[in-house]
């Protein structure tokens, strides 16, 4: 078995490899120049900060289903240990476990290969237990900060959340540029809102996980065009789940990540932002998302910041 | 034993408790207001982005003198995994374990209690192996992105890092804010760097650990005088190590979390940042710096970025 | 609010400490001597030997319900490493991440206290997060070896499993007991089958983890009488739960751990044992039931073996 | 690069491949018969035990040397957490991070591969991120309990311990069956002693760790020959390390584990087992040294204990 003609006609269109030479391991984040950064820092209005994040917790996201990915296990290993001697500062340090595509996360460009291929070209098998990602691991993005743009679909179709059939669409993302006032362009990283999370900060997690609205396969081939650095959404999933295509699952992930170089951003907590750019009418920010640099990371969890 | 009066004539200068309110967790961070901002964003001017934390693997910062502060171990929990089915997309996925401390990191206020306290009073009892930080754990901190100054002190002093045994005084940060030719002000966040990290990365972790330079115990007055955010610098103890008044152990941690409310962030890698700052003569920037918000945390990685 | 009268007359009556001095840290352990397992090799009749544990992995016993104790998460960290070069010998390596109490285990000693003690009087403030307990932790136990005695109390009433509501009795107890054909003596391990390991084997963890049937608060006293030096069970939480007494949780517990200073143990699968005891008629065996020494653990995974 | 002929020779003549049918996953294990153990239990004199385990702690036996065999990570969840109100039984609960190779431990069989097999004839490819040993992961053990013999090999040379360069030959072994008197059969788990374990007694695991006495590649043959059941001793490589043959790394860790089927078993601490076999001149005990049975597991920490 493998992938169908209407997956490699799109990835043929899409294909980035080469484009930034055949040592390449960041794909589109090369489309942030310093001027598009420049730029998206005298973009900046209010000073306002928006937080993207979910608290990382158990009894988080995860329901069990995805095997390893497990919640953040938080632990003190030290409680007010006085160090030093009875008298002195305590201290108190703490650690963790956790999947690094546990809560709001990117994935990292070798998240997942397709035909025994990662972004641009390399070997499927360069990821190992050893070291991880040997090609593209998170590491490798040196920093995210970039213009951002809330591509609020939800709103823009007029209601609280999508259905959880609901494949978004470029129509979709053009009515919600509308809606945005602003034109998506190079180096951009575009925030597209569904209202899915709403489920699980209600606190169904399951419910939340699928049936999931999400990217339509035909997508990729928008981003592309507008040559985005990045994308992410508030769903588990990211794309829609189950497929629009049936048996060819996670279609848009291999686009992204293994024909663009495209990083791309789960169970972003796009709720807040969408309240504050609702009462200016303002969609575009300052976002910074920088990656934890694991070395060799396919993932990555990341505490995103919208400046307005 | 307790604490000497030395150290309660600064405690009771410098502190913050009730500034903000009885019921205030985040300290100084409230400094960071929209103004400071849109102020910092207004100041950048190349776009030009540096990124400041050492990568996350084994063989990082630790040398097993802290018990349970672990470098991270990650591990692939996936491998080119085709979950749906022979010919399918296939997945990596990774988790980790480590300490929250263990790397480039900010201390979150409850990192340390004297006298049984917390900042803002709080009980330090109220830190439990159940759900950590009760009261300021760092998921109560909503963003950091703030106007950012790097403070040179090795380069203001003519050497490529400072000795071992040097107390960093308000002299030495006055000299490297001249050299820096901007004011430290209310809601800055300050980056003091030492040189100390060049040790770690010509590879001896356990030279950079100590004997090391640092803040002095005289310095969070003038942090407190100039109303400052955060400080961050490029040393694993933060402070002078061994201390500068004997048995008196990490003062200034205590003075910084415990009686200012203020995040301190240790093994900040400072070195390309001073090269880019040296090049243009200016030591300001947008910075992010967002932590991971592990609820009750008493600490958490951050991947900090300094837009010039 | 306090533990009821009904916990102290019963705690009164089976309490333990000073029993083997002030500075006994194993409690009814002492009770196994060179004699008793001795004799328990005698008896091995056929060399026949039943494994007793739960396979340790993700999708094990934990429904979430208990904060923190996660089950296994098994990780490779080398996948056929060739260390010293291609062609070499290739290395398999893993790690894992659990509960000490996820799966099969022991509660050691210090797993719960009471009324602000341990067994023998230790403060319960003597449990740490820098090292865990300090006194009676399950490193300080030397071996467990022992007779061991099945009391198949669902045969003995002449059922599959008990009910969710079952009390087990001392009249339960000696109803197994004379079906097993021996008298339960001085440094014997006792092993309670309910049956109720028969809903996880079955794939519901959630109904296998309550109602439950379970140790009455009642038995302490038996077990006490007759010098038991350790008892398990094939239940998740040992005693009947939802409990006996309204608001009086783990009585047993408190009454076996800190009391008594009696190991317990839980998650037992006792299902293959009761048949082959069931098939011969002796419910005796050489029993190896050996904690795995964590330096201040209060509980430990558990491979135990019957050998017939 | 591949093996060399030496490696060849002796690989042709230990080969236990089908020996116990094609779907064989416990090699050597299957020479512990149930007349084994029942002979091994009618040798028991005294009923002392001796336990073989180091403690599980930070600051074990690891160096770094190993990427990803971490030393245990002990953490407590909750600490005197009064869970069902205040007043109520307080519980302790904790959890740990480690390597299953990083104390004392079994190697299971598929712990090494060469030439692209593992244990009859498996595929080295079998071994997986996602679910670890597919064929001979540990949990499919059943049981280890047999006849233990101690070889003393120090003892019978007349040392305190082997020196580093110390290859133990079959000649070695011999002469401390001779010691030990008592011939080793078919399913014996035999103890080699060295003393090396003494350098990280006294606190020194560089020391320990290499360079290391061990057995020689000539001894597969030896144990081959007896049909031994597993072999374990007391130092962290097993066999002697550097290599007797330069270039040909962990030969024995092959010949034993892919070619014979045989576990093997490292850190085990033997000295107060040398004492009591010493004062007795009695080297035979019923030896228990169960495996946790880590679904997948390639490795598995092990507490035996020699019943003598």
């Amino acid at each position: 078995m493998s992938l169908p003609d209407a997956f490699h006609e799109i990835a043929e269109r899409v294909n980035n490899w080469g484009r930034w030479g055949p040592d390449d391991e960041i794909g589109t984040l090369n489309l942030i120049t310093d001027t598009v950064v420049r730029e998206a820092a005298a973009g900046v209005r209010t000073g306002r900060r928006v937080p993207l994040a979910l608290p990382l917790r158990q009894g988080g996201v995860q329901t069990g289903m995805i095997p390893g990915r497990v919640d953040p296990l938080h632990v003190m290993v030290q409680i007010n240990q006085e160090i030093f001697g009875p008298g002195t500062v305590a201290c108190n340090d703490d650690a963790v476990t956790m999947g690094l595509q546990a809560g709001t996360h990117w994935d990292a460009l070798p998240h997942v290969s397709h035909s025994g291929r990662l972004y641009n070209g390399r070997p499927a098998g360069s990821v190992t237990a050893h070291g991880g990602a040997e090609f593209s691991g998170i590491e490798k993005v040196r920093t995210i900060v970039s213009r951002g743009v809330l591509l609020d679909v939800a709103r823009a179709r007029g209601v609280e959340r999508l259905a959880g059939g609901h494949a978004v669409t470029p129509e979709d993302l053009e009515a919600a540029e509308e809606l945005a006032g602003t034109r998506v362009r190079a180096g951009d990283i575009v925030l597209v809102r569904t209202g899915q999370i709403q489920l699980l900060l209600a606190g169904d997690r399951h419910a939340y996980s699928h049936p999931s609205p999400g990217l339509s396969i035909h997508t990729p081939r928008w981003f592309h065009a507008r040559d985005v650095a990045a994308v992410a959404n508030d769903t588990l999933t990211f794309e829609i789940f189950p497929p629009e295509i049936e048996d060819l699952w996670l279609p848009v992930h291999a686009l992204h990540l293994v024909e663009m170089g495209m990083l791309q951003g789960q169970n972003w907590n796009l709720e807040e932002l969408s309240t504050a750019c609702g009462e200016t009418g303002r969609y575009e920010m300052l976002l910074t998302a920088m990656p934890e640099p694991f070395t060799g990371g396919t993932g990555t969890p990341v505490a995103p910041v919208a400046v307005l």
